[in-house]
């Protein structure tokens, strides 16, 4: 069932389970602090492939096939895929999908589209909708800079307050599950032998973000102006739910990096609340900003996709993380309109994901 | 309550009821055949501003609007916008809502997004994930003939094949509805004086559509792409709810135009089912096609929901039309990735609207 809490946060009473989940990651992400958390790590770009649009298409047939097979379940168990991306008309999801069979729900969030598309799959799952739901996303380095920015080739320089788009993507797929045993299709998942990691990790809340924006108008600060949305969800979610920070092991932002962080923490301040403590954004977790130069830290959506799709679900598998708040962010950034004068608007979404013990 | 019937068609089961909707269109749109059925025309390509893109951000604004009035609501009432369209990183929905304050998910399904959007408002809110929520989406001319193709001051040529893309948007907003009234921050429309109207049109199934790739190539043959998802979609509709063609008084297509519609009859008679009596195409509806040199007719998101949200809706409340199958199709073209040389995958999703009489 699903309850709403306050002003906009779903509770899903039965808490749908996250059965399995994937993530694929490129060179430079495979040589971060993240290398030993990934399932695959491509070393080659256009991963044996004719181009970078292809290659992240294969990125995220890549972490949904990991998904499937790590949640022990065939295309044919899933009723729905949310999947998006960065590219133009997302183009890796559709291109990257289109051969599992399996309907397909398109969704555009920028850099938030992890948490939105597990929001949706969650969401779908505990109304009944679906049985099983997959969510999607990916990023690739190459693909992003020549269609955001320049062209590889022109070498232009990056600024200090700049992000490294993530060559990456991580799948989840949750199931329905109630009554100690999982519902419909998925319910071969009560007969498997790892049943209790199976039902472990579960999407206890959900809520959706509004659009916010900052009056940014600088293409290389995407942290700047993503970081008023997740500062508005945040607060917003601890309202509703009248929860402190310290409620939880880890509250985790999408790819605010260094820059965008500040701002949160600046902004939360206004409302005396102090996440510091709980606080990590996937941008600063998957690179080592100084050593890797990626100035401000990682972005895209195959950031916080493929951080949460490894270290932080593998992390709580092991209960070493028992209840996170994953706020991916997104910058609703489009090259022609900034270039016509306005300013960028973010947004960002919120699962909390908790260790079940039912 | 959601229920599954068959391999994918879901049944809502209380209805939840379109209480309101908008349309805006543009000038060739306001000289054809269904001009007397828009709210607004516009006359002016930029409405008055700057840039194309900024004009289709206005049309999904007005045409929101419109859908709110028609409704009686404010903003605040509102749970959830899904909205998207064919810019760049659905860049008409989110700079034309961002002003609306509304928790806002950014839906791609390319021209079938009305569908997608209608039909995710409506599992939404029959799932109590909201008491109310809108659908919206749009397209222009001459912002989608520049991205897509080429810029408008080069004067292509037009294959007959090609379509043109409708300058227009339309918005529904869907309430929640049970037991004689409706629930939650809709409940103030059971007070309103035209309930009756209010309550009348009701989404009674959704059939979210599989990934169909024909291996259609040229970028002005849209029509063809989308046939295949469209006669999928609606062939697997009908099995699931063991319904024929006759049953319904209208199955309309988003925008296959002249070309898609003949391979979607030819593919639907190897099925044997034959919907050209009931079958009726948005492309086909919004322009005299000969007279208006569109070719094989209109397409883009805003072709399927302006029509939706105008001629079909307003009709449906005449009780001219009772009960709709709402096909709304996409092409998930990408030039970049055509340009690589892949073939064009398609998308179709069903909603079926009846007129409700409890």
């Amino acid at each position: 069932m699903i309850n709403r809490i306050g002003e906009r946060t779903l509770e899903l009473t039965r808490k749908p389970r996250v059965v399995g989940f994937g993530s694929a990651a490129g060179k430079k992400e495979g040589e971060g602090p993240l290398a030993k958390w990934f399932d695959k790590i491509f070393t080659d770009t256009t991963m044996g492939g004719e181009t970078w649009e292809k290659a992240e298409a294969a990125l995220q047939k890549t972490a949904l096939s990991l998904a499937l097979e790590n949640a022990g379940l065939e295309n044919s168990d899933v009723g729905l895929i949310f999947a998006g991306d960065l590219l133009n008309q997302c183009t890796s999801s559709s291109y990257g999908l289109r051969d599992f069979g399996i309907p397909f729900l398109g969704q555009y969030g920028a850099c938030s589209t992890m948490a939105q598309t597990l929001a949706m799959a969650s969401i779908l799952v505990e109304s009944g909708a679906a049985d099983t739901a997959a969510a999607v996303t990916s990023s690739h380095f190459c693909s992003a800079e020549r269609q955001f920015r320049y062209p590889l080739q022109y070498g232009g320089q990056r600024t200090p307050t700049a992000q490294w788009t993530v060559t990456g993507s991580g799948s989840a797929i949750v199931a329905a599950y109630g009554n100690g045993e999982f519902l419909g299709s998925g319910s071969k998942l009560t007969q498997c032998s790892d049943m209790n990691l199976k039902r472990q990790i579960g999407a206890a809340h959900v809520c959706i973000g509004k659009i916010i924006d900052m009056g940014i108008t600088d293409a290389n600060n995407m942290g700047a102006a993503m970081a008023g949305a997740a500062a508005d969800t945040i607060y917003r979610y601890l309202c509703d739910t009248s929860t402190k920070p310290e409620d939880y092991d880890m509250i985790v932002t999408g790819d605010l990096g260094k820059v965008g962080t500040d701002i949160l923490y600046e902004l939360l301040s206004k409302e005396n609340v102090s996440i510091e403590k709980q606080h990590s954004d996937c941008g600063l977790l998957i690179f080592d900003c100084d050593e890797q130069d990626v100035h401000a830290g990682g972005s895209g959506c195959g950031c916080s996709a493929s951080v949460l799709c490894s270290y932080i679900m593998k992390r709580m598998r092991k209960r070493e993380l028992n209840s996170v708040l994953f706020a991916a962010t997104g910058a609703l950034m489009s090259p022609t309109i900034v270039q016509q004068g306005e300013s960028i608007p973010g947004i960002s979404h919120i699962v909390h994901l908790v260790n079940c013990t039912d």
